[in-house]
């Protein structure tokens, strides 16, 4: 692989303890690859990459991305 | 493949349980490719790749793009 | 095909059930590809593609795209 | 032909039925290659490809470009 | 031809019948390639090609353009 | 030659009939190439291509370039 | 591997001793690579590379990123 | 050579009969090689291009380039 | 190594002597490559590199970085 | 030599007779290269070229570049 | 080498005599390649080379970057 | 050497006799390639090349750059 970068990267904040965040893989099979457990107050910062296309994030936290901020959970 | 970097993502808060963002496949066959059902207050955020060219959001959610943001479901 | 990316998406949400939002077929013959047809509330958002240069909508929709957001329908 | 992207789309939105969109060809040769006709309160969303590099668009119709905004017809 | 590509476009509106816009040759010698009649009312909207390097555009019409817009005719 | 776009266009619109555009050729022999009269109302747009990199206006018109705007003739 | 540049990096300030930034794996794998541990008033600044593309963050903090900056820990 | 485009351009509209504008060679030899002669209310738009790195005015004339305007002459 | 250009830099004013900038390795293992200890009012610039994609800040200082500036230290 | 292009260019507009603009040589020998004499109210543009990297003025004058005007000059 | 260019650059400004600029070594070596020694009132502007990735500035100087102003020493 | 530009430039109006321009060579030894005298009034106007990497300003000069302005000398 050349020629590629992906510089898109998220930031979640845990507002609770138990807070998830999981890569989910690029290309034909859209599987959970790695889930993050945040204890409340950590701070998680993750990159789209060559193997993760998406994520999900569970529980109470802020979220921070290029697009905009939003919280997560109720 | 190469050269070729999908950057554009999309952000969908579930605000109700049963929320789905369904990828569907890019190329001369548009079939819907991964469910991802989410539980209410679960966030998901996703790229376009070179496997999904459109997404179809069902459900009452929160909705933030690079062109817009708007909330899915009545 | 190589260096090539289509970025640009719309956004449609439809306000009505029996939206449809049509892909056309890049090239010399300019055929209906895709339709995808939308519940009252469902949201839809897709690029062009290699295969796709142009979309109808047809129905009571918000539409956004990166050049300016409309209505369509009456 | 290689590395080229034509990305600019037009926005076009019937006002009423029997508007039309044709694709004009592209190179030596400027001849219809494809008409539209739309009813009244559908929209169009095509872009310049390989093969179209004009378009025509007859009756009265919202017309979005990303030079500025139109009305059609009289 | 190679990563080459002409986005630049124009979008004239006739405000009486009769308003021609014709595409000149590019290259060494630039002669008249194609004229487009258009209708009141009827919009034309066309790019610089490969072939195409200059227009003229005869009779009373808005003409938009992305480094400013005019009205054409007396 | 190749990977060359010229995108710079000018705009001319007569304000009297007989006026000229001429376009003078590039490279070590700076002749006139072509000389397009315009009638009184008429509207020139033409970029500078591989063959023109200078333009003479003669007469009474509106000018428009990407680096200002300005009124030939007296 | 060439062509590829990551620029993207984050600043974190320790408000407390043993604040710790840890590095997580880029690709299929994403194990912790590397912990650092700051005492209270310590500066970090680290980029994301081949081999990182993921940061946690844990205990009382400023983090400062090119999307936004927030406070790690209660 | 290849994969070079000189697309800055002046603006140059004689205020009096004779103004003068000359084009300067390129490289290691800076002579004169043409020489435009404008009539009063005439206006003369030419690029840098790989002949010409230099022009000279003379004469009472409007001139506008991409970096300021000013007045020629005294 | 080609086509890589590390541009990002940062500032470092020691407002106290015994300040230290240590640069940490790039790549799988990241261990200090190199310690500066700075005097009072000494200023340090440094970019990042092929072998540097972290550094660590000690002591009472001033720091400037593109994405925001802070002091160090208590 | 390929793919470069020195676009940046400064206007000087003399406000006495014989102010003069020399170029001097790019490269390991800093040479004049050649001197242009300007009479009161010439205006001489130039451009930095393969052979030009560095420009004197001397005389009373009005300077302009792309990053700050001036007067030359007492 | 090829196609890297650095261009970031800084100015300092002695405030004092014997204020000193230092270039430390690029790679996995950094040591001290040059020292600049500054009488009261003199300029030095360097550039980041492929050898110099950073830099040291004692005494007291006016420092400017494209990331911020400040003043060295105490 | 391929595909470099340089293209930052500095400009120097010596606000006395005698002030002094000179050119550091770029590369592992940074000796005075050039050493450039101005008349008071003189404006210099140099880049950064292949061969220097920096400049050093002496005597009461206004110096102006793109990341700012200030006055050489006491």
């Amino acid at each position: 692989m050349k020629d590629v970068v992906h510089e898109s990267f998220i930031v979640v904040k845990a507002k609770e303890s138990g807070v998830t965040v999981t890569g989910v893989t690029r290309g034909v099979e859209n599987r959970f690859l790695h889930t993050e457990k945040l204890e409340s107050g950590e701070v998680w910062i993750s990159q789209f990459t060559d193997n993760i296309s998406a994520m999900k994030i569970r529980g109470k936290a802020e979220i921070m991305t290029s697009i905009g901020d939003l919280m997560g959970g109720e």
